[in-house]
């Protein structure tokens, strides 16, 4: 086995592109200046680090990334501070999970420490990208594909990681929107024993058309029920969901088909420091329609990286509609939204810890 | 809408490859000289088919099938007869599931028609390359990925549709081997509601951990059960599977999360046309346990267009080991074996329109 050089190469781009103005920019269209990449090979480990000028890469047509879909990702964000720092939030916790997700799809895991050091170069390098209009940030979207070129079913033996930074606008420009969701009861997204809870690429278009029947009826996104009984509750498009029902705070308990959310996991532990009570179980879209019945549904919102919370303004599961709040925003959710985003912006005093500054 | 250009284009390479040697060809690892390419876009939809010399591929890094997923493909096969000619197995079936794979990842369909065309064409070119030992064959692998640089969950606007061929050995060079199955009762492959019934990617890196799995404990492969109760049969590996018990041939019936094997369909004809009972039901493990205890399990095949029929010698579930027919070759899966392959070579006459020459 030889040593793999892991010292980490920069080639600067000399044609630098103009930057986005304001918050209008489409999600995930625009890219930055630079990309990381870094190799896999059995034998060598991971190795070439690299930060070079965005641009097309080269496959051979087949490459197993084309066929058989062994990949994964993950998505974060940096934050500019009305003081001008650039913050991530959690991002630790990213790279933890870029590993839960790889062994899962049988993919050679990442140095989680290095990682990080390889991700904080790259957007200290391309700060003047991070956007500075309230509510806006810098996406950072790292992914492993497998890239041997072979047809026989079966692990890769050559990998490549990039990590590619997008501008992106607020994702409620006019202030926080509850939305109309769909609770599925055809399709299914994830199974016990399938690869719900790792984040790779067949799990989302899994759902394309779930919800593209659901918008199409006026919903914004869909609700995946379990795909054993079509009962118990996951998670909302690609977000968790929590209820605050009579004063209590709910979410589904993780259970190998929902991903384990970063955003989710910070919002416990937030409820948690305010003693609000919160518990992770299983929870039947039965239960849930029983508590609107009966009136206690007071709260419903979705958490994940794009919209941090996204409060629920109604529920349509076969046929019934359950109007929650009055669509409105509820007094929790807005809470919620204010103190993580508060941190993610450096507004509010980060007491978890959660943040990390880039230089 | 601008009328697309659907005139293949055809550009030769100039540097033509050296051809394997007999039948000691790794499976999917030598490709021929062309490839076949056509692209799409929404409001102008497919155009631009073109055979080019084989060569690396260049994509955004931001193109959705590194991200989501959203990828379909086909498998099938050219077989060079004694007398010289070049049969293709079924093509027209391979288009059809093509685009019931397509629909289901909410990708545009192709005209299969036009397609046979274009593939006949392909395989015209690359005539020399089908190989001619017995039992050797050109592997043909048409595939469409989603191509659009755009990180917003959802369908592309844009796909790349491609047709690879690979020259492959026997796949039993020693004659028809029996092999041993484990039931998987812990990872799922697919469930209702899911992709099963899709020929697309994220299906098979999903299995690759419980493969390795029962690998290491001496299996060949793993039969999957239903995602639901883990109870049903529903294919092994990336085959369909047949049971002879009692004098009956029974296959599970196709229920959403079961591949449309084109060899399954075609053993079913085959079964009818010789009067041998067939049906296609629910069939759970228990059953089969049950049967084999009652001495009545006579045989077990897989079926694709991999190996045609692998018959299966051992399957174990739970720690049981079922041992079949004494891990022989059983009668019938020879038959089988001998009537489909004598048909794609042309050595048995093909009474049932299966095979579309290439000129």
């Amino acid at each position: 086995m030889e040593t793999p050089t892991n010292e980490l190469e920069v080639v600067k781009s000399s044609d630098l592109k103009p930057k986005p103005v304001g918050d209008q920019v489409p999600f995930g269209t625009v890219f930055t200046d630079h990309i990381f990449t870094m190799d896999y090979e059995t034998g060598k480990g991971w190795h070439s680090p690299k930060i070079v000028p965005y641009g097309p890469i080269s496959l051979d047509p087949a490459a197993m990334i084309f066929h058989y879909g062994q990949t994964v990702f993950e998505g974060l964000k940096a934050y500019h501070t009305e003081d001008g720092r650039v913050l991530l939030f959690r991002p630790e916790e990213n790279f933890k999970r870029l590993n839960l997700s790889s062994d899962r799809l049988s993919i050679p895991p990442i140095d989680e420490e290095q990682m990080l050091e390889y991700l904080t170069k790259l957007v200290e390098l391309e700060k003047d990208w991070v956007p500075q209009t309230p509510g806006t940030s810098l996406y950072i979207r790292p992914f492993i594909i497998s890239t041997e070129p072979n047809l026989a079913v079966g692990p890769s033996q050559t990998y490549k990681l990039m990590i590619l930074l997008s501008p992106v606008g607020s994702y409620f420009p006019g202030g926080l929107q509850p939305v109309i969701i769909h609770v599925e009861d055809q399709f299914t997204r994830a199974v016990k024993g399938g690869t719900g809870m790792a984040k790779t690429a067949g799990n989302y278009s899994a759902g394309y058309q779930a919800q593209a029947n659901a918008k199409k009826a006026g919903n914004a996104d869909v609700l995946w029920l379990d795909g054993v009984e079509k009962k118990y509750i996951e998670e909302v498009g690609s977000m968790n969901i929590f209820f605050k029902i009579n004063g209590e705070v709910v979410t589904p308990a993780l259970n190998g088909s929902i991903l384990k959310g970063i955003t989710r996991m910070s919002v416990i532990e937030l409820l948690k420091s305010w003693d609000v009570p919160v518990s992770e179980r299983k929870i039947s879209i039965d239960e849930i329609y029983q508590a609107y019945e009966d009136g206690l549904v007071e709260e419903i919102f979705g958490t994940g990286t794009a919209a941090v919370i996204s409060p629920v303004g109604e529920l349509n599961w076969k046929g019934q509609k359950m109007i929650v709040n009055n669509h409105e925003i509820g007094e929790l959710s807005q809470k919620i939204y204010d103190t993580i985003t508060g941190v993610q912006y450096g507004r509010v005093e980060d007491s978890f810890g959660w943040t990390v500054e880039v230089n």
